[in-house]
């Protein structure tokens, strides 16, 4: 185990009708809050209605910027920011998914930061200021509701970036799983992916002696897959749905990569594909995850073994090591399969057109990952492999 | 899975000369700090000297308070708290085990508390108020380094209680496993016991639909098996050590806890032998645990047979979910015997004489545990069987 040092200072309020402790736990931070949302969801769903009434009950007063989409865009930041500078905003709550809350985040940030919101990504080191945030998660996928990370698309520059603000993460995150049953299977589907593709980014590392980061990793593998086909045969099985989310939640809180060197390979080169295609991070990251699994494993097969036996039960019994690190990936795809994940770019109609480019730019910054660096040649290869 | 909350804002700061961070981090909350220290051990093992070095070389004014005992003594919470109002002090500084790490916390909540600090223990209602609290951890142990607990003795009165304040999560804690190579072979196994029965409290609970969170007990137990094998057998195994020091860390977080109903009769009915007989914690635990679940399989063997299947490895094949439960409380008591722990109360010539006694202390407050209520009689039954 290598140092490190961890803090998660997020409050998390889980349950059911947990949105009602929405307006007390504003008002503590303070009077005025910017409602960030995409929009159509969480009015259907009947939850815009009860955060406004808890808010409003509390005394808050709120000023309201809407529109977030999937792969979030920086113009509507841009818009945040400034309308947060207007009116003097406490705090910034986003309700919805992680699209809502990196907006939020960035925004809280942005508020800040003496330059164009874009420049935070583009910038180097990172910043360390953000006026508080607050968050109703409706969708269990990205796990931002949890932590300082922030991840925004800008269409001009087609790049889709990532920032880390130790000063952003929520102050609290109101989590009920209620609020996750009308998700469409598509999204429930994504969102499990992107949960397991976290999980795995911290999980497949060359640091020795992790025994309970590794083991809690695997025990949320294990909860994700039984539990997703439990919400995948009812989507409003309550206990499945509260599984879920809160694997989706403790899969990047950092708990699972405590004096570990992480990976995130795989998450660079999708974040290509969705910059360019915008398509769902989830769907991109189902195809890719398996053949950057089987790319990877000239560099050590254990960790791949033991991922075989004790997640999907492989019995090790006459195998080797390779042989079960095989079985493992296999056991991947099929398990995403299962679940009606795309499994080929072609599923996205992606062909060979824009994949070097994307190649360039996913390692323009430097070589990707910490199991296998990977070049431009590498990541060439697994959007090969994935087409 | 029931509602909760979860939030624990106490900076982890793991690893190798860890504490060279102690002065900048003491600096960024305040100019005076009061060290509370054992005063034996953090000096023999050069940590002492490490610990007022940093803090000089920050600029910290170090006050001092030392001789804090196993059990430790609510007479020297109070001259900390009056020194502490004498001198102003900004924060409270627990260099050494958890007995010092609770009477820190203890004398930062009595600083702020209008009363003997005595009546933190006896009040009805918790405290929510504390200075700031920083610890420097030599053994592992209580888990008090990463939560708002704190168990105190009074001689004068033959009583052991614990209070939660959540102002009293420590705001930092240093752990570096080097710090606990020299603890005797005794006191290793002692808190890997109390780690352990740390655990087991958590664990055994009624509340359905709580995978993740009894997949990470089980793995902070198997962890806890495996290193404390190797820990005992080299006790400057810094892997071994620092997966023993995060298991304790982690245990008492709180995240094991996270919507589930706890049990805590076990520690309960061991305070009171501490309080009286002024045994180790740990000692107590291992006689007592086994002995509690045999008694409460009453209430129900299946979280019982799970435990044997998943943390021991029990084969399930032809046995009934009694047997399994059975097997798993048999093979707790050997993993405790192989430890070299204690399992009946004569290895400490304790016998019959204050059984009736601590029986009614112990339910004086009323009925203990989750798992099982527990009265008077119960306990009774309970310290009987360990005789």
């Amino acid at each position: 185990m290598n140092n490190f040092s961890f803090h998660n200072p997020t409050e998390i309020i889980f349950g059911r009708d947990s949105v009602k402790k929405l307006g007390e736990k504003t008002r503590q931070i303070g009077e005025r809050a910017l409602l960030v949302t995409g929009g159509g969801s969480v009015k259907k769903i009947g939850l815009y209605d009860k955060v406004v009434d808890s808010l409003v009950e509390a005394g808050v007063e709120v000023f309201e910027i809407s529109g977030v989409k999937p792969n979030p865009r920086i113009s509507l930041v841009r818009e945040g920011v400034k309308l947060c500078r207007e009116k003097e905003i406490d705090i910034v709550l986003g309700v919805g998914g992680g699209s809502t809350v990196d907006t939020a985040k960035t925004i809280a940030t942005g508020v800040l930061f003496d330059g164009d919101p874009w420049e935070l990504f583009t910038m180097e080191g990172e910043p360390d200021k953000a006026i508080p945030v607050g968050v109703v998660l409706t969708l269990a996928a990205t796990g931002s509701e949890m932590n300082g990370n922030a991840v925004i698309s800008n269409l001009e520059t087609e790049e889709k970036l990532a920032i880390h603000n130790p000063a952003s993460y929520p102050s609290f995150s109101i989590l009920d799983p209620v609020n996750t049953f009308s998700v469409p299977k598509k999204h429930t589907v994504y969102g499990i992916v992107d949960i397991a593709a976290h999980i795995f980014e911290q999980y497949f590392s060359h640091t020795p002696a992790t025994p309970i980061q590794d083991r809690w990793a695997e025990s949320l593998l294990k909860t994700l897959i039984e539990e997703g086909d439990r919400v995948l045969a009812d989507p409003e099985d309550y206990d499945a749905r509260a599984s879920i989310m809160l694997t989706g939640t403790m899969a990047l809180s950092g708990l699972l990569a405590m004096g570990k060197v992480e990976d995130w390979a795989s998450h660079d080169i999708e974040h290509e594909l969705s910059a360019i295609y915008d398509i769902p991070h989830g769907g991109g990251l189902a195809i890719l995850f398996p053949n950057w699994m089987n790319y990877v494993l000239t560099e050590g097969t254990e960790k791949f073994a033991q991922y075989a036996v004790r997640v999907f039960g492989v019995d090790p019994e006459g195998k080797t090591e390779k042989e079960l690190a095989l079985e493992g990936i296999k056991k991947t795809r099929e398990w995403f399969n299962s679940l009606g994940a795309p499994s080929r770019l072609s599923d996205y109609d992606i062909g060979e057109e824009n994949l070097e480019i994307m190649a360039e730019k996913a390692t323009s910054r430097g070589a990707l990952g910490g199991y296998k660096k990977l070049y431009k040649e590498d990541v060439l290869k697994i959007y090969r492999m994935s087409l």
